[in-house]
């Protein structure tokens, strides 16, 4: 497999050996161009961000932590522009390859990084989700990849794109790296694997194409044997999740724009069309709009906590399909867009950790399965995926 | 006055000679890069238009004109993103530097040509102007500019926005280089000129700023003693004028998403955010609201048979304002563009003639004074043009 120049930033590459004798020793990584790294310019994935924006003094959290448990950095990925684009669509830098998926896209926001992690060009890379930004290029890269809890690992140094909703999660190729990440990262060693059952969300999987359900049943069997078997559930009324996934966008949207607008209007910066659109509507949203959607936002909350707070783990798909081909119009990708986000809302509307492991297989093409558990239980999540690896 | 080489598109120049001995031997003129000049790519101010279509074979039939008639090509010139824009920014390409107002935008969309001829580089230029794109550039930048009768000249082999909108015109620095020009594309001699009464619309007049209203009295004073005095007259009912220049954004949006949106559904292109953003907006555009500006429209058209198809000429200020500074945020660039867009509505709603007069200045920075006239009698407002050049 060739190294995807593509993947990373263009130019020489950004390189800062870690802290020898660390825990990640002997480790790769490389950080999506929303990491600050000091003394080079953030991009974003976007021509004006990098020239209205002085360059970082300091080093993100991540970048930090991960430097000083001893990865070596390698690099600097491309992102979608400011992390906006969930299928890692990049009309300034390219679009980094699928490694997984030779001719379709990676996934994003988090493209690079999945992309460089895939192909073998560093151990570890990390990216950022608020929207699924490291859950769908993990699902359609083959990796692990993880949202952990909001605010269970740091942001700080990070680009920002929606207040309640970004989180910065990792990438590895197998559970044991990802583990190791996971340990750095949480800042705490690993637990036991447990869960107090094991729900599996059959409306969250009827979302999903067919040949993903069936890629996806041997390793939900797997799970399931490991603690006692699978419990059926559904999350919600038929056609909720609709309704989470379309107030998600609302709250998330909302919140990007009042983050973004102060900068828009300064710069009236490029943007590829669906991006720009997409702002411009999240323009609109009125506060009445933005109460309702949190309304829903918090009963999707409490259905989570009734759910997970006792120690189960949720199982979904974390894509409803395998990586799509390059070359598609925009009116496809936006139907493409649309069906993942009805699967990423649900922890990303309740704040939870989500790990996308590669567990299925369809048409020679990834897609990965989703272990979700209650806020704070992330190091749980990375136990069981290793425990899982291990079992094989 | 140095030549702005940022007028131009960067790289070669494109050069070619006019047929000897025509009646425009010895001027030169460069075209807005909306028009084909065969064997070159039409950039159309966009990075992805150029790459997503083919290289023309054919020069764009106003270009051939004023070949054949003698004049040489210098050069092809920026326009603002695919004609979308009224004061001259481009993200991609920069913004031609206005001649006539260092430091201030040049307006659009046909920046690069007005200030291409407003700095000498060449004696005519070729634009297009379907919302405002030559008059507002002539007004800032100090130049006779004019958008013809709608099919007066030709558009073919021009990149179009907005079918009932588009039409190709052209700049000179002064009225006798304007008014051969106009012969040469009008394809007629000019006539005497003639105006059964100057009709002054002071409703259109409250719209600009004091200072250009102060700097266009002796200009209108002028035309009055030509013709006969001047009569004040109202266009609108108070405030109908804010309804033709938003049902005139209603048309011309509406017609440019049609003509745009297999493009961008193919490509996802890039854009400046504010570009985007209206066409995002064009295309939530139901047919009943294009409906309801159609017939608008329609009202305008009678008002305006009404007021000029017997022979009297119409005169309004062509902007409300010098040109504004550099610089400035998107919220300013849109309430500029707005108040643009009431005083460009009239002529553009109505499909009507209109040559912006260079004969005001204000704060040391050009406005012009727009003389309309009822369809077809083009080469009439270049002859009273060229009357008041002489009888100065």
């Amino acid at each position: 497999m060739e190294f995807p120049a593509e993947a990373f930033l263009p130019g020489p590459r950004v390189t800062l050996p870690g802290t020898p004798g660390g825990p990640l020793a002997g480790l790769t990584f490389a950080a999506k161009d929303l990491f600050d790294v000091a003394g080079h310019p953030t991009g974003g994935g976007n021509p004006d961000w990098a020239a209205s924006h002085p360059t970082p003094a300091r080093h993100a959290w991540a970048v930090r932590r991960l430097l000083d448990a001893g990865a070596e950095l390698v690099g600097k990925t491309v992102t979608c522009e400011i992390s906006l684009g969930i299928l890692g669509f990049n009309p300034h830098e390219g679009t980094p390859p699928n490694p997984a998926a030779p001719g379709c896209l990676p996934g994003g926001s988090s493209s690079g990084s999945a992309s460089a992690v895939a192909a073998g060009a560093c151990d570890i890379a990390l990216g950022t989700d608020s929207g699924g930004s490291v859950r769908v290029p993990a699902s359609l890269c083959g990796l692990y990849g993880m949202r952990p809890t909001l605010g269970a690992v740091s942001v700080e140094g990070v680009l920002r794109q929606a207040e309640t909703f970004d989180t910065a999660g990792w990438f590895a190729r197998d559970a044991a790296t990802f583990a190791r990440a996971a340990s750095a990262l949480l800042n705490e060693a690993l637990p036991e694997p447990s869960a107090a059952g094991v729900l599996v969300a059959e409306d969250a999987f009827a979302i999903a194409d067919a040949e993903v359900r069936e890629a996806l049943a041997p390793a939900l069997a797997r799970i399931g044997g490991m603690f006692g078997g699978v419990t059926p559930i559904a999350l919600a009324e038929p056609g909720e999740l609709e309704v989470w996934g379309n107030q998600r966008n609302i709250c998330q949207r909302a919140e990007a724009w009042r983050n973004f607008s102060p900068w828009i209007d300064r710069c009236n910066p490029r943007f590829g069309f669906s991006a720009a659109r997409n702002l411009a509507f999240a323009a609109t949203i009125t506060p009445e709009q933005f109460a309702v959607a949190n309304s829903v936002r918090a009963r999707v909350v409490e259905r989570m906590r009734a759910l997970l707070e006792g120690g189960a783990i949720l199982c979904i798909p974390t894509t409803p399909f395998t990586a799509p081909p390059l070359g598609l119009s925009l009116s496809e990708l936006d139907r493409q867009s649309g069906r993942i986000g009805l699967l990423c809302s649900i922890a990303g509307m309740a704040s939870l950790p989500q790990l996308s492991l590669p567990l299925g297989t369809a048409g020679g093409k990834p897609c990965g399965l989703s272990i979700i558990c209650w806020r704070g239980a992330d190091a749980r999540l990375a136990a069981i995926a290793l425990a899982l690896e291990n079992a094989r």
